[in-house]
C-alpha cells in the first residue's frame, strides 16, 4: 500500500516543470561535448583516485575525451555502489537511451559513441532541459563575469562572492574587480562602491541571488565601515597582497562578508550561505577533489547576521548532517533563516532522508527550498532531482499519508510547495 | 503484519494512566479558558512569526483572544506540515470532539466556540486529565513559589533551580531569596543555609525533583565552599548586582549549581539536568520564541560531577539529537545517569524515533524514563504523549516483536515500564 | 517481498567462511572456560552495574564462577532489553544448543551446565570456529608479546601501539621495550632502532597490521626525529618518568606515533586508526567499564597524517556515529582512508543501521572492511558477526535490490566483497 502511494506521488512531483537554484553551470556550454565531461565530474574522478587510480592516469595532460574515459573504467567497477554512480546510470538511461543498467568495460564505448551521437544533435541542451523537466537554471557567476552572450531568463545570473570575501588579499582579485567596476580600491569607501556597482550590474542582468561558501570557522562580524582598522587592514592587503598579515585578512574577510550583506539587503537580494567547507584538505586530490572539511560547528556563529539583517533572506545549506538539526531549528526560530537543498556531502540518500525529514515535521512549509542540483553540466540536473524526487515521495506516504491520514492530494501539494513554489516566492520570480 | 502488532502495542500502552514527569504547568491554572491560550503557546506564536507574521501582530497590547487567533489564522496555514500543529490537531479532536482534520481559516470560529464551550464547564481541568489518562503533573517552581492552594498530590513540586545559579547576581532574585526564607545573603554560610531552607520547604510540600536548565558551555565545577574566592565573588555579587565581573558571576554559578547538587543528595532528591540550551539567541523573536542552541557540547563536562555524586539521581534531557549518543553510553556506564524525555528540538518524531531507537537497544530497562510533556497547558499533555507513544509502538513491534521474536505482551511490558514504571521508581513515587 | 528478499541475502553471506580483523583474543586461551567468562565480559558488568548492582558484589575477590554469575543475574532481568544481551541468548543458542529464548534467574543453572560441559571437550575453541564459520582472527597483541606458541597463520598478530604512544613515560614501559629488544633507550635514534626491532619481530611472526586507539583531542605531528626538543623531552621522561611535564608527555605521544606511522609505512603494514576514547572517565566503574569519550572531534585532525603517507593504508574505526560522516568522506576523498567496523559506542542496530548506509551508498566498495568482532573470548564472534549481517543484509535488500533494481546475486557480490573480499586486499590475506 504505502508502496503504490509512494508511486502515485513520485508521478505527480516528477511532471512538475522546476527551477533549479543553484549550479555552476556555464550558459556558454551548460551540456556536454562528450562522455568525458560528465566522467570528469569530480564525483568519478575522485571516487577513481580514491578506490586506487592513480591521479597522474586521471589528469594526464593531452589525452583524447575517449583515452580518459577508458582509463577511468579501470577503476570505476569499485564505485558501482555508490549513488553517483547510480546518477550516471539513470542519466545514461533517460538522456541518451541507454537500455541496459550497468556500464562497465565491456560497454563503455556503446555508450560513449551513443552519448556522442546525441550531444551533436544541434539543441541537445535545450533537449536535456526539456526531459529534465527544468525551466530555469540558477548560475554561480564570477563577480567579473560579463554576465553577456546568454538568456538571464534561462539562466539566471547569481553572483559569487567567495573570491571578494576570501581571496581579496590576491592582486589578481583586486584588479579584476577594479577592471570589473571601473573604480579604484585605495579606501573602503572606493571598495565599497566598486561592490556597490557589482551589485548593480548583477540586478540589472536579472541576477536572483549572491551566494557564497563558507569555512567552519568562520563567524560573520560588523566592522565599522570606514573606521581606521578597515582602512589599515585595507592597505595591508592592497600593497603587500598575499603577504599581509592573517590578522588584517581576516578583518578584511568579515568587513567584505558583511559589506556584501548589507548590499544584499539594500537590494532584496536573497543570500545563499553554503556553510561548513575547508578548501584543499587533500592538496594532492584530483581537481576539485581536494575538499572536506571539520563537522564541529554551529549556526550560533551566524547568530549575529541574522539579527542584524532581518529583512535579508538566508537560504542556507549545510555540509554536514550534524548540522541539520540546527539548520531546521534555526529556521524554525528566525524568519529570515531558509533551508537550502541537501548539499555536497549530505547530497546522498541516508543524509537527505534524514535531514528531510527533520525538515518537514518542524519547519513552515513556505521556508523550505527543496532541492537545487550543484550541477556542472545540464545532463545531472535530472538523475540528481530524480534521486531527491524519490525520497521526497517516500518521506510525503510515510510520515503524512500513513502517519497524519493525509490525502495524496495534500501531500502532493506539499510536495509541490517545496520543489517549485517556495524557489519562485523566495527568489522573486 | 508489522502494522498491526504496532496498533496492538499502542492500544495497550495508550490505556495506561501516566504520570507526566516535567511540565510547566501553573496549578492554579492549569488548563486553557480560550483557544487563544493554547494557540498562544510558544510553539505556534514562533512558528507563524518564522512564517512571516510580524511580532506585534501576535503581541499587540489588549487584543481579544479571539482577535489574536484570528489574526494567527492569516499565518497558520504555513505550518500544517509540522508536527507542533498535529498537536493541535488531534487535541481539538480528542479534548473538544472536533469532527475534522483541518482547522484554518473557514473554519476556526467553530472550533474556538467549541472549545470556549468545554473550557467553560466547571471541571475542565479534570476532565482533561481524565481524557488525558494522566494522574500526577510535576511542575516547575519557582524556588520562592509558597507551594499552596493546590493539591501537591497531583500537582507535584519540583524546585527549578535556574535564577538561583545563572541570574544571582539580580537583586530581586536575591531579594526574592531572602523573602522566601527569612535568611540574610551576607556570607557564603548564609547563602547555603537559605538553599537549605528551600529544600526543606519543597520536601515538606512533597516535591520529588529538582531541575536546571544549563548552557551548552556550562562545566560544573566544586569550589571550597566557605573559601575565600566564593566569598569575594559573593559579596560582588552581593553589592554590584549585575555590574559584578563575569568572572564572579561565574564562579557563583558553578558554586550554586554544586551547593545545590549538594543539597539534591543530601535529600534525595533526583537533580533533573536540562542540557544545552542558549538563551535569547533572537531577541526581537516572540515571547519563549527567542531561545536556540549550540550543539557543540560533551556530557565529559559533567563527569566530574557524575563521579561526586554517585548515589544523585540524574535525569538527563538533552537538547539536540547529536548529543542523544553520548547520554546513551553515559546512563550505559554511569549508574546514576538516566535519560529522561525528548526535549524541545528533538521532541519531534525523527529525533525521537532516531534517540528512542539508540536508547532501548543499549541502557538498562530500568534508566529509562521515557517522555514528559513540558506543557504550559493540560491540553497539550494528550497529543504529546500520543506522539510520543506511537513512535514507542512502532519501536517495540520492529525492533522487538520483530527482530528479536518478542511476544507482544513481553514487549508492552517494556513500553510499561518506560512510560510509568520508571517514573515510580525513579521519582520515588 | 522486501522481507523474503533479505532472508535469503542473509542465508547467503551467512554462509561464508570469513576473517575477523580485530579481536583482543587471548590465542592461549582463546575461548571461555564457564559462564563466568561470557558475563564477566565489561559489556555485561557495566551494565549490570549501571542498572544497580554494587561494583564489590561483581568483583569481589576470590568468588567462584559461579557464584560470579549467579550473583549477576540479580540485576541481568534489566539488560534484557538490550543489544548487548541479545548476543548472549544468541551464543547460548547456537554454541550451546540452548532451546529456550529466556535466561534469567530461574534458568541460569541449567545453562551454565550446559555450557560448561560444551567448554569442556577438548576441542572447544575449534569448535567454535567452525560454527562460527571463522577461519582466521586478528589479535591485538602487547608490543613485548613473544608471539609464540599459538598458530600464527589462525590466529593473526597485530602490533598494539597504545603503550608505547601514551605510556611511555612509565618506568614499566620503558624496561618493557628494553627487555622485548634488547636496545638501550638512551637516545632518540636507539628508541627508534628498538622500534624497528619490534615491527622486525611482529612482521617475521605474520603481523598484518598495527593498530592503536585514540584520545578525541589528539593531533598527530611531526616532530624532527633527531632533534633537540625530542631528546630533551625523551630526557625527561626517561629520568623522571611518571613526574615528566605534561607538554614533553605530549610530544613524546606525537614523535611515537609518528614514528610508528613511518614504520608501518616502510613495513607495508596497515595502521588501524580507533579514534575517540577517553580513558578512565568514571574511574569507579567495574573493570573495563569506565572508558567513555566527547564526540567533540574531527578528522581533520587526521589530514596531516593522511596527506603525509599516501601509501599507507589507514583502516578507521570511529566511537561515535556523529562522526561516521566525516569518515564516510574522508574515505571518499582520500585513497589511503578505509572505513573499519562499528566500533564499541557505535557498535549497536540503531547506529550501525544509520553508518552502514551512509557507508555503502557513498564509499568505493574496495575501501569499505564490513565488520570485526572485538571479542576477548570467541564465543562472541558468532553474535557480533550475525547482528551485523542482519542489518547489511537489510541494507543490501533495501537500498540496492528494491531502490536500484539490483539481483540479489548482484547485492550478494558486493555483501562478500564487504564482508571478506575487502580484508584479504587490504591485509594482504
Amino acid at each position: 500500500m504505502l508502496h503504490s502511494v509512494t508511486q502515485r506521488i513520485f508521478d505527480s512531483i516528477d511532471s512538475l516543470v522546476l527551477i533549479d537554484s543553484h549550479s555552476h553551470i556555464n550558459p556558454h556550454s551548460p551540456a556536454s561535448y562528450s562522455l568525458a565531461d560528465l566522467l570528469g565530474y569530480h564525483y568519478y574522478t575522485e571516487l577513481a583516485h580514491s578506490s586506487g587510480m592513480p591521479k597522474h592516469r586521471i589528469e594526464e595532460p593531452g589525452i583524447s575525451p575517449r583515452e580518459k574515459v577508458e582509463r577511468l573504467f579501470d577503476s570505476l567497477g569499485n564505485i558501482d555502489n555508490t549513488v553517483q554512480w547510480s546518477w550516471f546510470i539513470e542519466l545514461a538511461q533517460s538522456l541518451f537511451g541507454f537500455q541496459g543498467d550497468r556500464i562497465d568495460k565491456s560497454n563503455w564505448e556503446t555508450v560513449y559513441d551513443l552519448a556522442e551521437s546525441k550531444m551533436n544533435e544541434p539543441n541537445w541542451d535545450a533537449q536535456v532541459l526539456s526531459t529534465s523537466r527544468i525551466e530555469k537554471v540558477f548560475l554561480t557567476n564570477d563577480f567579473d563575469d560579463p554576465l553577456e552572450g546568454f538568456d538571464t531568463n534561462l539562466y539566471v545570473p547569481c553572483l559569487r562572492t567567495d573570491d571578494l570575501v576570501f581571496h581579496f588579499a590576491q592582486a589578481s582579485v583586486q584588479s579584476r574587480l577594479q577592471k570589473a567596476t571601473g573604480c579604484s580600491l585605495g579606501t573602503s569607501a572606493s571598495v565599497r562602491q566598486s561592490l556597490e556597482a557589482l551589485f548593480e550590474r548583477f540586478i540589472q542582468r536579472g541576477a536572483r541571488a549572491c551566494a557564497i561558501s563558507l569555512p567552519p570557522g568562520f563567524v560573520p562580524k560588523s566592522h565599522v565601515s570606514h573606521g581606521s582598522s578597515v582602512q589599515i587592514a585595507l592597505d595591508d592587503l592592497l600593497q603587500r597582497g598575499m603577504d599581509a598579515s592573517e590578522d588584517h585578512k581576516q578583518l578584511i574577510a568579515e568587513w567584505m562578508f558583511w559589506s556584501i550583506a548589507e548590499l544584499a539587503d539594500a537590494n532584496n537580494l536573497p543570500f545563499d550561505l553554503m556553510i561548513g567547507v575547508n578548501r584543499k584538505v587533500y592538496p594532492s586530490g584530483v581537481y576539485q577533489g581536494q575538499d572536506l572539511y571539520d563537522s564541529r560547528l554551529s549556526l550560533i556563529q551566524y547568530a549575529g547576521l541574522f539579527n542584524a539583517f532581518p529583512k535579508l533572506k538566508f537560504p542556507i545549506s549545510v555540509l554536514a548532517s550534524v548540522t541539520n538539526q540546527e539548520l531546521v531549528d534555526y529556521a524554525w526560530i528566525f524568519p529570515n533563516v531558509l533551508t537550502h537543498g541537501h548539499w555536497w556531502y549530505s547530497n546522498t540518500p541516508n543524509y537527505i532522508r534524514h535531514d528531510l525529514r527533520g525538515r518537514l515535521e518542524a519547519i513552515p512549509r513556505n521556508k523550505q527550498l527543496g532541492y537545487y542540483s550543484d550541477a556542472y553540466k545540464l545532463e545531472f540536473i535530472l538523475p540528481k532531482f530524480k534521486m531527491y524526487k524519490q525520497i521526497l515521495a517516500e518521506v510525503l506516504a510515510s510520515d503524512f499519508c500513513q502517519a497524519k491520514k493525509w490525502s495524496e492530494d495534500r501531500a502532493i501539494e506539499l510536495g509541490k510547495q517545496v520543489l517549485r513554489g517556495n524557489v519562485e516566492s523566495v527568489f522573486g520570480i
